[in-house]
């Protein structure tokens, strides 16, 4: 369970270093820019999320997260020396893995931590956003997480979904893998069709 | 005493949400961006404080702040719902209230700790211009703390009041007292009278 | 050795300081925003490696940082008040010893705490270049170290430096003196020349 979650956890890593890689390539940015932004995109949740919950951070207790994050950086790198296209939709599909493995993480580090359900859920929200909102916060750009589509919705669903699971005590990987999907399903659906949730009234009303 | 300091701290958080929502409704963003605004605005300066003085952050110890702002955050959304008009004037006088008893909770729980008193005065500013600094940079505006009237100043001020009354030594019960009507009053002042603080010539000397 | 480091680590605090105050003056702000800037320039990026290494963080220990802070924020005031003129050209070089010395501490702070070389070169570079990105955040500034000219590398070229020195057995003194003139020759060199690391093929291509 442990290494199941922790390979998932390496691709997660991967998976969003790719995507600051990318920002970093639409902003023309130099070798640096790479580095930071899929450094600021990979591992900025869980560094949070480490620091708030008093945990050694994940990335200097194991530095397979760092050397896994520079490589993962230039792979784009590398594909669009060879090819000027990307597949950005697969990327998307990929991004939505990530979000929800951070999620699941984020909920089980902070349960294995004797941290309560609602912290947890809180915890699985800030891992899978906080790295894509401190790129986005970086690059000027308006944070996705704050005004498109449904995206951390769906981790806070995914979280109430793992709390379901696991109040009628079903094993920790089903309550895993039933959050996962959770969370990948809603992100899909809502990128599929522009899922949307307003709260506020719009100007006409 | 540490009763009548959670009550205040706790209407200190719900004040700072209501205000992060108001900002998310200015911005017209998603019932997400609510979540964040309100979340990082209520609780952001008081984690940072707690994981620069390596305490348990004070909303993974006690959930009841984690409800508070999920509750408070919604408010607004609720009364913009039944009447276009909010009293954002009261907001105000709401904000500065929060940002005072933020500013004693940053010093009491720093001395409590055995933190000096620049180490507090640093940690009480912190706690209450922090939160309002991370929304602003979130909604890409120019922070209110650098650019408008007498803001952190007030944090500052009253500081020194606290540090004044405990060499004085005053109960902790009167310090906290002076040094939030210290804040208050000026930051009332200030927006009253627009008061600022310019350090370097204008353009025309 | 160590009372070596802590005096260049408060000219590395004091330079940053000035740096974030000169900011604070382009923009027009007021005495808060000074010292705003200031401070998260000067202690920023050690403030981030302490809390990420879940040591004491250093200016919490050791109040010096925090009066040599306020203390250099206001040398530009003062300045700028006598002369109109400030020697901009001499701050660039200053602020590239700063930038290297931060480099060295954060990579002797992590060894010294069991850190992997890794992981210290990574805080080297957090320690050096996150105060000034943070600066430029909140100032709504394309962050330098993102899109100028070689900044952040220098810093990694110059861990890298003391990597080599460590593993060639030399002492602890001789490493951080190669190490800070690779990242300070590195620098200067850059600024000299406009030096930069395109990784991305331009439009053109």
């Amino acid at each position: 369970m442990i290494d199941w979650l922790h390979w998932l956890n390496l691709a997660g890593v991967a998976v969003c270093a790719i995507s600051g890689t990318l920002m970093a390539y639409q902003k023309r940015m130099d070798g640096f820019g790479v580095v930071v932004l899929a450094s600021v995109t990979a591992i900025g949740g869980g560094t949070l999320r480490d620091m708030v919950l008093d945990l050694p951070v994940f990335w200097v207790a194991d530095t397979d997260y760092l050397y896994t994050t520079l490589i993962a950086a230039f792979i784009p790198v590398v594909w669009l020396r060879i090819s000027p296209r990307f597949p950005f939709h697969y990327l998307l599909i990929a991004d939505a893995f990530g979000l929800a493995l951070f999620n699941v993480v984020g909920i089980e580090k902070t349960l294995a931590n004797d941290g309560g359900m609602a912290v947890a859920i809180a915890m699985g929200t800030i891992t899978g956003v906080f790295g894509g909102l401190l790129r986005d916060v970086i690059c000027r750009e308006v944070p996705l997480v704050l005004s498109g589509e449904l995206y951390a919705i769906t981790c806070i669903v995914g979280g109430f979904a793992y709390a379901l699971c696991y109040h009628l005590a079903l094993a920790t990987e089903l309550c895993a893998i039933i959050s996962l999907a959770t969370t990948v399903v809603l992100r899909l659906a809502a990128m599929r069709w522009h899922w949307q949730l307003p709260v506020f009234h719009s100007e006409t009303t």
